[in-house]
């Protein structure tokens, strides 16, 4: 069953607001959850938003957070999420970073004391517009294992860099560490379907293609799979690092889980999870206009590449646009599922799918 | 056949200063180049300097470069390399990086007109004693095809990044976005072995085990290899956008080839090959004795993780250490081609191996 963009914004927004955000919280949350349905990030949309009010009953969600600067300088600031929505602190955040390289070139934000901010890609976006390479990461509920190891210690930890081009679409990578986001496991499950080698291992292990291994005491596996895992544990790990460890967020195995049936660690070793935001104004570099025509010039010569017999070389940024002009226009499908999950906390907050 | 890393030193030193190099560029040139054969990295170290000799026979090497800033911000500078060798180039670049990080917080230089730099993670570790994070990477020689491509369009473009930590051994991730680097395919080439899948794949598009497939018009695979290499292709991309594009060196099929039997592409959209340099100060986020004992509790944590029988976790950056510390005692071990191409150099510019 397929919604417009419009109902399922003023359904989402609703929602937000019976839980007791502020209007604007309670509209920039929605902007930054839909993105992820609009864009085909089905897992991070309102796929979600029952989690998120499941969060906010057990009393895990500050819906009326005082985000703050707690440390700064020119390039650089930590910011305290103060247990809000990271639907609502990761904007903030990535506005003071898009500030400070207004004024010093770049501008560097980690965040401690948040939760899940949706799609890392809306977060780097930010920067397109004020013609600055934006960045944006976050550490997440352990689920997978690094190299060699049997304890889950790391989150699928997306990065997500957006770049500006000219005439051409900009540049927008966003993407887990891991070979699969959790997202694409969790479909494989509910389609009872097997999922590829390099996904998952077993508790013991061995590498798996069980979609459920991970439910049975297994762990995704960091980008590489099974033939270069070491790169995507560093990767995860310096996402873990710099959302966590430079905040005073929890990282590695502390990090608490999104879902509420599960508590969170009992020996928090920071506070709540972690993000990592950056932003670089291009003509700290070089004239905008200049480096955007060798954007431009970038994009199509990779655009134009030959390419495998009936493929076609992508831009990062590429399947993602192009589903949310279709979206936009014939509306988001979302599975039944995921249609009950959202009628029933509809029902609880008195608000009408 | 071993040499001591002193004797390699001497050596390596000489045949900088034999091409020219001021005593000072020789020393330092020396230094970031046998790091990579001290550190294991056998494909980046003493077995590059052939070529690097022959570039510059060829007139593709400035020995003498005015290495200098021509544009910057508090954070930012661009660096014009002049010419000269990368193993120069890329310390004084990396040095302003830091100087900017002191003042502003963090440094960022972005780097044209260079050379090859010797591995990353030397750049990047030069942050360690300053109490920071050092992060380097750079744009290399086209061999490898992006997603679905079959043109070779991005180099095997590096990652690392240093974080220091308290009383562990500091964290140093240094990794090409490739499924395995140029260097190892290289070796199987010379044992003549077939290569896992997921490294390469033939001039039509199809996975190989050939390690012959680069040489035969294939290409390397980005890191990911038959399951996600659109993620490589992503990193590889950011690493040619932040070191080329940024800076107005020559990117994707335009970086110009390492092997002086190559000619440079005849249409040149930049000057040299590109690289990038980050450093952040860790008290510009926290005070750093706090971030060295959440670290410390990082890396024993993840060390200590239960592992796969017979293996351990290991932390970024242990095996080059322990390579190291035994290769600064035992000496340096050297293919017989490697040290024949050592000899013919150093019989041409009359120093001896």
């Amino acid at each position: 069953m397929t919604f417009s963009y419009n109902h399922l914004f003023t359904f989402t927004e609703s929602v937000f607001l019976s839980m007791g955000c502020p209007e604007t919280d309670a509209t920039l949350a929605t902007e930054v959850l839909l993105s992820a349905d609009l864009r085909g990030i089905d897992s991070h949309g309102v796929a979600r938003l029952a989690g998120y009010v499941r969060l906010w009953e057990a009393g895990r969600i500050n819906v009326t957070p005082r985000v703050g600067i707690v440390h700064e300088t020119p390039s650089t600031a930590v910011v305290d999420g103060d247990g809000g929505l990271g639907l609502v602190v990761a904007p903030r955040a990535m506005a003071i970073a898009l500030e400070k390289a207004r004024l010093a070139g770049t501008g560097w934000v980690s965040v401690k004391n948040s939760n899940h901010f949706g799609i890392a890609g809306y977060h780097a976006m930010k920067a397109l517009a004020h013609d600055m390479v934006g960045i944006a990461m976050t550490n997440a509920s352990p689920l997978v294992a690094p190299t060699y190891s049997l304890d889950r210690l790391l989150g699928t930890n997306p990065i997500a860099v957006a770049i500006p081009a000219g005439d051409q679409p900009d540049f927008v990578a966003d993407f887990a560490t891991t070979t699969a986001a959790n997202g694409k496991l969790e479909i494989a499950q509910r389609k009872q379907l097997p999922v590829p080698a390099g996904w998952v291992q077993n508790a013991d292990g061995t590498g798996s293609t069980d979609a459920n291994a991970v439910k049975n005491g297994g762990a995704l596996l960091p980008l590489g799979g099974d033939t270069g895992s070491h790169k995507g544990y560093c990767l995860g790990s310096i996402v873990d690092i710099f959302s966590a460890v430079l905040s005073g967020a929890n990282y590695g195995p502390w990090v608490p889980p999104f879902v509420a049936f599960l508590q969170p660690p009992a020996d928090p070793v920071g506070q709540g999870l972690g993000h990592f935001f950056g932003a670089m104004r291009i003509d700290a570099f070089r004239p905008a206009a200049e480096f955007k025509a060798h954007m431009d010039n970038w994009i199509t010569t990779f655009r134009n590449a030959q390419a495998v017999e009936g493929r076609k070389v992508l831009i990062p940024g590429d399947p993602e646009r192009e589903m949310a002009a279709v979206r936009l226009v014939d509306g988001i499908p979302l599975l039944d599922p995921v249609i009950q999950d959202l009628e029933a906390i509809g029902k609880k907050l008195g608000v009408k799918l």
